[in-house]
């Protein structure tokens, strides 16, 4: 399809959406959790159908990883767990309408900041179709449309999944058009959706590095994502290290593959005393472990770090590690290295753990906590679209707040400025 | 300069603004006032410095229109202005380490949202000298550092005024890379601020239509700003005429060339035996009406609205004006023709009010008042940096607050997830 055809397409999806939207942002909170509840339904109807697609799908996906391959594949259970993800959905409070501020002015003027949808939302994903729901009924239940572009391996799954929610979209008497699955799959239509400007509202790439790094340096329209989740934990020298080590073999190894996976190991030159014991216990849970020559000496497992794995996610049971010369240092390797993701002190010094929440500069600080938690579920946000790094409108987990914005009302009695 | 040359220039001077950022960012609240007040003092000190070089700009401007010598044009009084509204600046609340938020999880972590500063904010402007100090400071106050680009027109008066700023900062002890002035009046210096992502975090463009279109066109940077105020006053069938007439006059033609000043007047069908009284009423103010048919039949001088007098900022004493049927009427008016800055709505019937405020998807809506009160200082804000329509971050007029982000801190007692 040429350019021209893929903007013109989304275009037209853009426009629809945009009309749905105007439905959306004035629909009920009861009204909205009904819709999602209904696609959940419908989900469950429709399990053989998305179940066959997705035979279909992995059918047709021979020449996929076996790790891509895991990622696209649904079975029964997995299609009810999208559905019960939904109605979890359903279940969470309504940000829209939320007076988020109020206050008066001398001359009488009363102001309202009132909470409201963002829009037209574009998700941009890869192989996974539980995207599909998960994404697009968020969306929904902040009382935004999606428009939805899958990952061309994941197509008949998508289909499947999205006719599902088109019919609890029906059930609850919502515009189709609210949720819309981009019907090519050529790539043209990724590009045309990151230069969608004033049809698209914000864009959620989720997926790889690559999907992101393309839509981060491509899109016109404003991108909610991180890149990287270069994670630190610090042991400082007042750490419990009992609690130390426990704290780092979770942030490192829980699941190493997820962003709030600690990828990177500081501990206090004061603390030096306490560092074989957690390095000995991440490398007798498999870990590998690239150390700078004081950890190296430590066990002759470790391997020399490279000055490249100061930067590197690794996403894998691999982790870098160096001592470091106190809380400033500390803070100045996680200003050069890190993502601006999630960093963590552990200490039993207030001070210090309050240096670091305060001078550290991420979407996400912790104390004696694994970074493992960074992650809308485990903040109580009930699900999450994605993580954002970048410094506008919402930082860390995103969820329906994240998904809305605000408007100012003014009400007055014939207040004039002149 | 070539291109290359001028991206490094921003480079160096980005670099240098982040250090300064961090040290900002760390700024206490008395700091920040501390150093905006020396910076006003420094100003009240080289008043005459500032007067000369601002005579030397007017000498070099012979070229330039009335109007914008006028923008252009500094005497003792306004300077000594500037320095009061820098004064007025130290006076606002910092919003910086602002908790806007806390909650815990029954696992015992407990989470707070707290108010951080954006990082390093990109100015870019035209002839009013006043905004060097108005939106640097602003900038400083909140705690962030500025990047500094001013039209060439205004090169003397901005040096001179940017000179006591750093006097300021350098009394106060803190770094002069945090309010920086490009030192070059090469356009390519602009286009390098608007692609150094990572180097500069927002873009704020202050001035004419052409400037902030070229901004929002070539950002790779995010932009804080609005392109047109196509507000509209709807005068509603159950509105008081009185105040309907004083508020449209006060809409339109307090100031005339302000974005918040109405530019269309909208009057329901079932209102139309008021409706004379309120053309007549802007006639004698020497505003020129242009409207559709049935408002040209209310007055020969009315003259007859063409297609895009619906979407045009006057900013002048030209108001367009038009019957429609009805609040959905209105509305769908002003989703076609507006801008998304500042619509009013005029009416005694409050269930019409608040269909109005919730449907209306502007940053601000307004029941019963002036459009012209769409500014910081009417907001109770203290000041602006600008007022934004886009619809991420920050809504409306900006002031501290809008110019800062929140960051998330997680304090554990030692807690894992796995």
């Amino acid at each position: 399809m040429k350019d021209e055809t893929c903007a013109a397409l989304i275009a037209d999806l853009g426009m629809k959406a945009r009309r749905a939207a105007k439905s959306l942002a004035l629909a009920d909170s009861a009204g909205k959790a009904g819709a999602v509840r209904a696609a959940a339904a419908a989900i469950r109807d429709e399990v053989d159908a998305i179940y066959a697609a997705n035979k279909q799908d992995i059918a047709d996906a021979s020449a996929l990883s076996d790790a891509m391959i895991d990622r696209l594949r649904l079975d029964p259970a997995r299609i009810m767990a999208i559905a019960d993800a939904a109605d979890a959905i359903a279940d969470l409070d309504d940000p829209v309408g939320e007076i988020i501020k109020s206050w008066n002015q001398p001359n009488g003027l009363s102001f309202e900041r009132v909470r409201v949808p963002l829009g037209v939302v574009g998700i941009i994903y890869e192989s996974r179709p539980n995207v599909t729901a998960d994404a697009a009924l968020l969306c929904l239940m902040a009382g935004n449309a999606a428009i939805l572009r899958g990952g061309s391996e994941a197509v008949n799954s998508n289909r499947a999944i999205h006719a599902a929610i088109l019919r609890g979209l029906d059930d609850a008497g919502l515009p189709a058009d609210a949720m819309q699955l981009v019907p090519t799959q050529d790539r043209a239509a990724v590009g045309a959706m990151l230069r969608a400007v004033g049809l698209i509202d914000i864009i959620i790439p989720r997926g790889g590095k690559t999907l992101v790094a393309r839509v981060q340096e491509e899109a016109r329209v404003p991108v909610l994502a991180h890149l990287d989740g270069i994670c630190h934990t610090y042991v400082h020298r007042a750490a419990d290290l009992d609690m130390a080590k426990r704290i780092v073999l979770d942030a490192k190894m829980r699941r190493t593959g997820i962003c709030g996976a600690t990828e990177t190991l500081l501990i206090d030159r004061a603390a030096v005393d306490i560092a074989p014991a957690i390095i000995l216990a991440l490398l007798e849970e498999g870990c590998e472990v690239r150390g700078d020559v004081a950890i190296n000496g430590m066990d002759r497992r470790v391997k020399p770090a490279r000055p490249e794995d100061w930067d590197t996610e690794y996403l894998e049971p691999i982790v870098s590690a160096r001592l470091v010369d106190g809380l400033d240092d500390a803070i100045a390797h996680i200003a050069r290295h890190g993502s601006h993701h999630t960093d963590a002190i552990i200490t039993e010094d207030g001070a210090a753990a309050q240096r670091f929440l305060a001078e550290v500069d991420s979407a996400i600080v912790m104390h004696n906590a694994s970074t493992q938690f960074a992650d809308g579920g485990e903040f109580g946000f009930g699900a999450e679209i994605g993580i954002a790094t970048g410094r506008l409108h919402a930082r860390g987990p995103v969820a329906l707040e994240g998904l809305t914005t605000y408007k100012t009302t003014i009400c007055g009695t014939g207040q004039t400025r002149g």
